[in-house]
């Protein structure tokens, strides 16, 4: 099909692939997939979940829970400190499914407690040196505190501590992933053997595209909550959490302008489509995307040598190339980029289309009710 | 009304404001205001325009032409160099109303003069400065042959040249960007002299809020492109273009988390709402966005001294702030947050609500299609 603006490919090959890996390394330790499904919000992705044998999954809104559990998954996880304005859709939503919050504070505790009518899972949000949300992962009077409040009564029923290491996302190497891991586990570890006799049941849930790729060791790991695995981007091959060809999705982009003279090229696709998101490449160059080489019926090959996304304005894209491919490119022609960051690349375009032309819709959030 | 999730709110006496004072400035000027939607990309706040006697606008996209034509604009500019792959459905558009197109080099002159059916209006893009597209200013004989091209027949009207000094958004104060104005400015005037014999009708087009909020010399300008000015937002107010007082927009966050330890709030807002556009402030401080106070009905006022947006992840925004304002503000409350570029947020959040409570909705580009 003839492409004509900036559209966002798949590839489910590669997606799905990335699926099964992943799950069969859960298995491999033992440890539950729950995979986010913030980077694809999409149900029919969410089926090649499903096929594989995956029955829980991780969001991060109340409103995207909603669009899930009308698609079916009765058991989800929103990984997103509980935001008590939204109790009343909460419990709605909480009669229809198994559905699990996290919290973080005495107050949000005590006012859950005071106000669900369901039955919910909660998990305490910890922070085990992300520093982003989450209690002290050492504060186990806190915790303990917290944990009364929870227990007192039937409605809130404790599922164990959730953690996030999103700071690997920032790691310029496996070895920096495999350091920060190690200290978040070992945070994770103590306090599950701290409280593990008076809550037997309690799991740990950990989750970040990064460790979960990288690392070996998920000791007292009994869940993992990684999202991006399914697709992957330029952010994650440049950590080593994939290789570019693990990476499910690129933006046809439509050149409209050529400048040799500075080795540039202008697209059609801009931060309105990418988004601002950016990494810093080995050679210092702050970059927005790379361009992968065209290959049969709307797939993409591996990013091509020296040529990147290098600005991006709200539809224009500039990308620096050598001379060779400018004398090579028409004004036209479409170009497969990778994202640098492809949840918020998926986010923008909110529709994909396979490399087989079947069009996959996705979740829209609903801002303002 | 009660505010669950991160909500665009609009103040429309501001933006009105913002409207009349750009259009007056134009007036003052004798040169042609033709707002620049891709900020807004509302019908209905286009009608806003309307009231005040304007007519004709500027668009990023052949979606965005047919999304305002349906809403009754009959004079467009595509202010993005002409996409080759959409002439059919430039085609259509250009059989119902005014269309002009811009473009930039000898190549593209000659498929539009070989597949366009209607008539259409020309603009040659020229680059004055900003380096991202256009035809260098001074390359005289280039831009003579392209004309040769477009004046070959009778389906393409010249209409003139078109520039935006889109550097001026990175400027640092008031004085860089009178600099930029007079540099550019003075390409173009040299420009208009050189074929105004040959093209009596033809007229210079500018387009940057910047230069068009701050300078006063628009001699030899025949029409303005604007369009951020309707909401301006905090980048434009540290560039000197507004003050905080004239920021249309405003993001309604709820409070999910607090840190007193690290002077920390956690709100849902992220960079799914607010995009990862940011500046450095004086501090040298990177921002995301600001807090302003509360008022009454959804209404906001001046930033907050230091609270801003200090990172955000795909749905947390966390925000810094002095000790004082994190013992006053509870979880729940709502944060309206100011936009580093309100063009991004906007259309990430993709629906507007009034500051009385009033939907707006917006146009949606409809990928892969």
């Amino acid at each position: 099909m003839q492409i004509k603006g900036p559209t966002l490919f798949i590839n489910p090959e590669t997606a799905k692939k990335n699926i099964l890996k992943m799950l069969t390394k859960a298995r491999k330790h033992q440890a539950h997939l729950r995979p986010h499904f913030k980077t694809h919000q999409s149900a029919e992705i969410a089926e090649w979940f499903k096929e594989e044998g995956v029955t829980k999954c991780a969001v991060s809104s109340v409103q995207m829970a909603q669009y899930f559990a009308n698609a079916g998954w009765n058991d989800i996880t929103i990984a997103f400190p509980f935001n008590i304005l939204e109790i009343e859709a909460v419990n709605k939503l909480a009669e229809k499914i198994d559905l699990n919050l996290c919290i973080e504070s005495k107050e949000v505790a005590s006012f859950l407690l005071k106000n669900i009518n369901s039955k919910v899972g909660v998990f305490l949000k910890i922070d085990a040196g992300y520093h982003r949300t989450g209690l002290d992962a050492s504060n186990y009077d806190l915790i303990e505190e917290i944990l009364k409040v929870i227990t007192n009564g039937n409605k809130l029923s404790f599922k164990g501590f959730l953690q996030h290491a999103g700071h690997t996302y920032q790691a310029k190497s496996k070895a920096e992933v495999e350091e920060i891991h190690q200290y978040t586990s070992s945070q994770m570890r103590k306090l599950k053997a701290h409280f593990i006799n008076e809550y037997p049941d309690l799991i740990i849930s950990n989750g970040d595209t990064p460790t979960c790729s990288i690392c070996q060791d998920f000791e007292e790991v009994d869940e993992i909550r990684p999202g991006n695995f399914v697709f992957y981007d330029v952010m994650q091959a440049n950590i080593g959490s994939c290789s570019y060809e693990d990476i499910a999705v690129a933006l046809a982009c439509p050149v409209v302008a050529k400048h040799p003279e500075r080795n540039e090229i202008i697209i059609y696709g801009g931060a309105i489509h990418f988004s601002k998101d950016s990494i810093i490449d080995a050679t210092e160059q702050k970059i927005f995307g790379l361009v992968a080489s065209n290959e049969k019926q709307n797939k993409w090959g591996t990013p091509i040598d020296g040529v990147y996304l290098k600005k991006l304005s709200q539809e224009h894209g500039t990308i620096h190339a050598p001379q060779q491919f400018i004398d090579e490119v028409k004004i036209g022609d479409i170009l497969y980029c990778l994202p640098i960051h492809s949840c918020l690349t998926t986010n923008l375009m909110s529709a994909y289309l396979t490399t087989e032309g079947k069009h996959i819709s996705m979740f829209r959030y609903n801002a303002g009710i």
